[in-house]
């Protein structure tokens, strides 16, 4: 089952949308909005489901769904709690910044709690209001859970991962030294984040969903040119399920809950840190990852942080080509 | 004009209390939550405040008002963020772990994001897992705001506070180390806080409401006998306004915002970290701060963090002696 919020007022309004996502039918007879979908998932989940069903047999043909019309599936939350399930992304950052990657970090989840009151739609420009911030993507996969109890295990955890979605998690990478160094994590360096059009169940991804893992390339193309195809499900060593019981250890989830994987990002098959796309590696989610290796080959970072004007995609293509989430596709403006 | 949310669903359901907190009146017409009312203040604010007029010149006579029954304004909100106004609380906890203060403190806010999908109703217990995670109480103010732009001014931030009330910022101590050493701030070491079961607008507050400033005792108590009387109004390095500014430097803040003003805490007259309230001081508003000024003393901390059976109230009096907020009042109970 795949569901959208169109933009309608501060919460959008609810809608059912086809596998191919080229239709979409209103579910306001099951829930207003998908917050409300979620605060009573068991009930509506099954009237839900039915209308998918209508609508991918044909029975019902829906409306045309515009991909620029839908917000961020939630498009304000009660929480967003971003990981760093990819070692490979935290041990490139913190080499630019000459830092070590403490031992924990294998074993231990990083977490940030991030600001979920204001997300921005996915085709809605990133307002910047100083290009000297150092604007960046980085490009996630993220669940949506519903009601998680304290000190959940993982194995439980995976059983309250209802939908799954893409992320783009702004960045502002040069406030980050700055807010790090004071202690108490990002703020300012974290203004909001957008999310697919569409969130999907994970029996959507059929194969691709194992291990509280999805196991396909996501896209991030940069200025019209691929940027990134990392496999989101290698070089996770924490999975979704991992990251929501960390978020759960010391305090209930509501249901609503996004959790983020952290920027998505693998080494090259023969361990090194990853080339670019264009000389046949993998590339990157976010442009600190190709500043590094910039860094580690040839003393200085060669690519800008993102400026007025640059735009990036992100997507995630099934085995056969076809757009599951649908693209978010955004253009750094001036405010 | 003040506003509760009576215990009822995951929302609450909001009422006008009167101003002797003795009794209030549904406000359903107007909106069925504190956070519907906040998403149209412009057009709820005068409605909400024609009710409290009745109620408060007895035209109305309301339903009993019930603290017990009350949930925290906002059960749940899409943002909490808590600064750190009171440098003494910064140099005291920093002492406990011999750090340094760094000198931009004094004019760059501290600020974490909190988790607010979840907070805790003012009477109801705060169930701790495990003692060994050091639960500690932290008295707090707290605003709530209305949209605001970012990029705002202190000075338009202040026109953005619509709503006050008392925070108890619960945190889980021993955990606070590991986690701040990771680098990405509070996580696992903030649980759900509660807030005091009434909102007032700042009007209320009288002369005690200036320069963004709320210029009252903060009381705690802690297993019945006074534990902290702190000036809110004085040490306050920043206020709520700036504490609003800074969060919205780089991003919008959306209506129902909560920010809160860290721990509350005074130097002595004598420029002293302030003694306990039983040898005459103000005392403090958390434990780890005595626990601090314990260590300057013996050597060692005697006073434990919150176990088991022990209670923390929180409350706020007028310069009359009337209750402004209501009560906090929890007891630490086992899972």
């Amino acid at each position: 089952m795949k569901l959208a919020s169109l933009k309608c007022g501060r919460d959008g309004r609810l809608v059912v949308v086809s596998r191919d996502l080229a239709r979409c039918v209103a579910a306001h007879e099951v829930a207003p909005t998908l917050q409300a979908a979620l605060d009573d998932w068991a009930e509506a989940e099954p009237r839900l489901r039915a209308i998918a069903e209508q609508l991918d047999s044909g029975a019902w043909p829906g409306e045309p769904f515009d991909q620029t019309q839908a917000h961020s599936p939630l498009p304000r939350a009660y929480q967003w709690a971003d990981g760093s399930a990819y070692i490979n992304h935290v041990e490139l950052v913190r080499k630019a910044r000459n830092a070590e990657v403490p031992e924990s970090f294998y074993s231990d989840p990083l977490m940030y709690q991030g600001g979920s009151d204001a997300f921005l739609p996915p085709r809605d420009p990133i307002v910047l209001r100083d290009e000297a911030w150092g604007c960046d993507m980085e490009g996630e996969v993220a669940v949506i859970t519903d009601d998680v109890p304290p000190g959940v295990t993982s194995e439980q955890a995976l059983g309250h991962i209802k939908l799954v979605m893409l992320c783009n998690d702004v960045s502002l990478r040069n406030l980050i030294p700055g807010e790090l160094a004071k202690g108490f994590g990002f703020f300012q360096s974290k203004p909001p984040s957008a999310f697919s059009p569409v969130a999907v169940t994970p029996d959507e991804l059929g194969a691709a969903w194992r291990d509280a893992r999805v196991h396909l390339p996501l896209g991030i193309d940069y200025n019209g040119q691929p940027f990134g195809r990392a496999e989101a499900g290698e070089d996770a060593t924490f999975s979704l399920a991992d990251l929501v019981a960390h978020a759960a250890r010391t305090r209930p989830l509501c249901a609503g809950t996004v959790i983020g994987s952290g920027t998505v990002s693998n080494k090259d098959a023969d361990g090194s840190p990853g080339r670019p796309v264009n000389e046949g590696g993998l590339g990157y989610s976010c442009i600190a990852e190709i500043r590094t290796i910039e860094t580690i080959r040839d003393g200085k970072p060669a690519t800008d942080f993102m400026r007025w004007g640059d735009r990036v995609g992100i997507e995630m293509l099934d085995r056969e080509g076809h757009s599951i989430f649908g693209r978010i596709e955004q253009e750094v403006v001036r405010a």
